[in-house]
């Protein structure tokens, strides 16, 4: 059976206008790999409410499951919860489980769970709460959007709790050969392997280092004597390759 | 004139499968803000025709230029030129101009002008060539798309050569204050000046440091007088906040 595939949504102006560099791309990549969960897509758009429901509508529509990060705080700028339930055209409102959890919260901070806080216990109908052990208020699942918060402490906490929840595919394994040459020099050969193996994926990754050129091979598979297979091909085109 | 829109394309199944972390969306998006190009959207896809082709399509209709990232080396993954020119509809081959850059390159360096570096030749018709101080193999720009490299020193010279091409709009400035306060207890105030200043974007992206929560209030626009009036605003709300 084929791997469950995944596509991104980062929500925020703030990466757009290149003041914030974002992480959690990095992060959920890294964990959908190790989880046998492909990510074949991401999309970044800015805190725009037809931006957000036209990509949530698009992506939920073509992967298996959509990652949202950014825009579920209690600012006027924090849409996101408001544009999935529209996109999936789910009702929604405060709810009263995650008023709860607010309202536990603030109590134990003795703060105040004014208004601007009660939003974030806005959640759709029908949506299961996802967990946020910093700063409690949810980040929530509505049919197959995952829902989660900007700040990458928080965000990474959420996807700790969340993708043992998800069924995962056969673990992607990858193996990286390092090769001091050019492109050029490799391309022949790089080609050949990966004609022999098409259960592989077999792609080179140009670098510039001390103003020589070098291309890391990286061999990608579910299955290890595949993997074996192409990686022993390379090593005798590129015998003074390092792995 | 409201300011050019811009989307970014980048082609790439490392990124994806968290082995390399982007750097290329976070510089051209600060080179884009400098210039007064709005930057609307970004899209991550793999290396795939499909893919590449329909999110070439899709963003090329709906922003003024669109800048891609990935896929125009000499290896069998490189797929990038080819997919442009057929989601523009236009031939491609290898292109007299090109060929000619490569060559004297690789006579510099007394290296073989092979069958897969020849492939870095293939422009469509009718692109203008974008070119590449560092390895030679150049990009190009076909209708609003501008053709780049991933190699991130590649990449940024090739932006750097291209930008002052285009035609910016008003750059866009902002301003920060940092509050260590929760989002949650500046929400209000923040909702009031936003309010006030239709013509300004302003944004709050909270934080957690040493255990803190803090917000970084951000406010853009291109108008130097309205962003100090919203900043006294939000001095008189926030008197404690550093800017």
């Amino acid at each position: 059976m084929p791997n469950p595939t995944a596509a991104m949504l980062v929500i925020g102006d703030e990466i757009l206008s290149g003041r914030t560099r974002d992480s959690n791309m990095h992060h959920l990549a890294g964990k959908l790999t190790e989880r046998g969960i492909d990510l074949r897509e991401v999309r970044v758009v800015a805190d725009d409410a037809a931006a957000i429901e036209a990509a949530a509508r698009a992506l939920s529509d073509s992967y298996d499951h959509v990652f949202t990060s950014g825009g579920i705080g209690p600012t006027h700028d924090d849409i996101t919860a408001d544009c999935i339930a529209a996109a999936k055209g789910a009702k929604i409102d405060v709810r009263d489980d995650a008023r709860a959890i607010l309202q536990a919260h603030y109590d134990r901070q003795g703060s105040d769970l004014n208004d601007a806080r009660l939003r974030m216990a806005r959640i759709p109908d029908g949506a299961v709460l996802i967990e946020n052990p910093v700063s409690a208020a949810p980040g929530f699942t509505l049919d197959n959007i995952h829902v989660m918060a900007g700040v990458p402490q928080i965000f990474e906490a959420m996807v700790e709790g969340l993708l043992p929840r998800l069924t995962g595919g056969a673990p992607m394994q990858s193996r990286t050969l390092r090769v001091e040459r050019g492109e050029g020099d490799i391309a022949q050969p790089l080609s050949d392997v990966a004609q022999a193996h098409p259960e592989l994926s077999v792609g080179s990754y140009p670098f510039v280092q001390n103003g020589q050129f070098g291309v890391n091979i990286v061999v990608r598979g579910s299955d290890p004597d595949a993997l074996d297979g192409a990686m022993a091909k390379l090593r005798e085109h590129f015998p003074e390759a390092v792995e």
